[in-house]
């Protein structure tokens, strides 16, 4: 994977990329560049073979402050249909980018984390958040709708219809304490070891069995819509297909010699 | 809209509709003619302009008895097929006219809430409770299912899924502190102070931006089916409509000038 | 229902069925026996009308092992495509015929219930658990990924999706609290209190109405991937089935005498 980026900072280490937006002075806003960056770099993911966990952290102590106000929403409000349309699609290509990846994607959040940053995180397979995480789907404080990027979809099934109600009709702040005891922060870290927290859950995912997580996400998201019954024997396939990697037999080998496994990926 | 309702009061201030049931002696019981009226008048605030959010009260101390046994019950048993049919569709047309109508809607639960009344309620989109709210999906202890207008697919997407079992199985009451710790509750207060949270949040909903609250609902609800990357896309589709309103220029504006918006729902 | 099972306890009485594993030495794991056979048991159950409540109990302070690493896993090292779907497809109809059997099912779950064991805890309509039940997903710890028998699908609808993804990527144990906390469990009771409870939960649900807990149950499989308006015009139809039954009457009829309804069961 390209670490080059133009538009957000990206380090790989020991198969974990971590991605870092770039402008902290401003607490780290979303321009119409980081928005396609972002998109592509997670469009490449899906077809690399060396990143086996992702990192979305935060910057001088905050994740991010959404779409930048003079470079996103002033320019929207002067554009035709078309354009827009053009614009709210990139966003939703960056979510489903992220989705898509194959690869489990954490959230390490600081701070100020709202509009298309809740998203990301939103979006993210786990969360972590430091006591001052303020996460706020302030859409509607733009004279905006809610539904952004998915939000009408997923953010009712990870806290539930109500409280997702609430969160985008108000456009209110979700507190991090809140947000733990609802299901959004998987866990709350002090500030000073969020991103040590979020590598060490990395290094664990990244230890594999990769193939076989790259399955669970893509079930999680295929199963969505899918009725019980047809879930089950998705899964059958998708068990079936992880019982013929190599990782499984070397999982068993390293149980009967009483070893800890050592995954490889295949 | 109508405020010279026969079933259930209605009061309209600054785009503010409140409902409620208005039989306090028996905890507001719901009968034919109240579930008829009350659907019809749901179905018409589809098509108004001057409500901008909904308080369905409480009265007396009580939200909802439900189907009144003498009134409802009684008559039920003596039904065939065809009739019986058709009630259940029409307590269910009250559901749906809830959820199309448009409007955020907010049910502000004191007391006894349950039946027919702990659906209204569930129905709602925000729902605010006194400590002494005691919420019951009790169909079971009459005979029935759980599922009843809704319940089981809307129940266990807003408290989970093994809690809505037991709730529908048992026909228990839920306390306020399990409802608020569920998510059901979105905030338990005061029972002297629930009128006015309950007001206070439906004047900040009514303050807009309405086009856009409309659109959040109407999203909420169409995406309950969809495959996430169907619902990213419709919701690209909603945000760049949202995009094209008078509202989110108006956001803008105030921002630049340091003001605070005044949405106009247009 | 047969009680001279083979590969595991089952004892039947006043309507309730108590299930258990029956290797307490080696944590109860299950087999390619024990999974068949409790597949069979619960497709019977379905043309059943003696049992009216099952409890999944666990057995020498522990629920189950999982899959036997020795009779199941090594085995499945060797097995070809159309073995390993065959196996896996096995898996999923034991839950399929859970979700089908008609009669709400109640996990007692004390000390150790991972793997298969906890897909069977999630597969149950409600969980009771001690203070020293764990629980994990660990599918990923033998290599294979988080999505088996149907866990990507159900889990999160209990738990959430945030927290879902952590258990199933990580495999990681879930406390007794936690389960608690997240609704995975219904309640947590003192060990040796755990099989009181549950039998008394499964006596208050035989007790009836088990046509209406038949439907229940069924539609809250069904509604799972229907949209809003398709549930709410299914349970009309549902609850006007229920209507015609006796029970219906009969609470009725208990209702204007002032007396508890016994249900009978049409």
């Amino acid at each position: 994977m390209r670490t080059d980026t133009k538009n957000f900072r990206c380090d790989i280490e020991n198969g974990v990329a971590t991605l870092r937006l770039d402008r902290p002075d401003r607490k780290n806003p979303l321009t119409f560049d980081s928005y396609a960056e972002l998109r592509d770099w997670f469009r490449d993911l899906a077809a690399d073979d060396g990143v086996q966990a992702v990192v979305f952290a935060s910057n001088g102590g905050n994740f991010c402050s959404g779409g930048d106000v003079h470079e996103i929403i002033g320019p929207l409000t002067k554009m035709n249909m078309k354009e827009l349309l053009a614009f709210t699609r990139m966003t939703g290509d960056l979510v489903k980018a992220m989705i898509h990846c194959g690869t489990p994607i954490i959230a390490a959040v600081d701070g100020i984390c709202v509009g298309a940053g809740a998203i990301i995180a939103m979006a993210s397979d786990m969360r972590l958040a430091s006591p001052d995480a303020k996460c706020a789907f302030l859409f509607t404080r733009v004279g905006l709708a809610g539904c952004d990027m998915g939000a009408c979809a997923m953010l009712p099934r990870i806290i539930g219809q109500g409280r997702a109600a609430e969160l985008l009709y108000t456009g209110r702040s979700m507190s991090a304490a809140e947000g733990e005891a609802w299901g959004f922060w998987n866990r709350v870290v002090p500030a000073d070891a969020l991103e040590a927290e979020a590598q060490a859950l990395a290094a664990k995912i990244a230890a594999g069995p990769n193939f076989a997580h790259m399955m669970t996400k893509t079930m999680l998201d295929q199963e969505w819509s899918m009725s019980l019954d047809q879930a089950i024997e998705a899964e059958a396939q998708t068990q079936a297909i992880c019982m013929q990697t190599a990782d499984f037999t070397r999982a068993y080998e390293a149980f009967v010699a009483k070893e800890k496994p050592v995954f490889q990926g295949d």
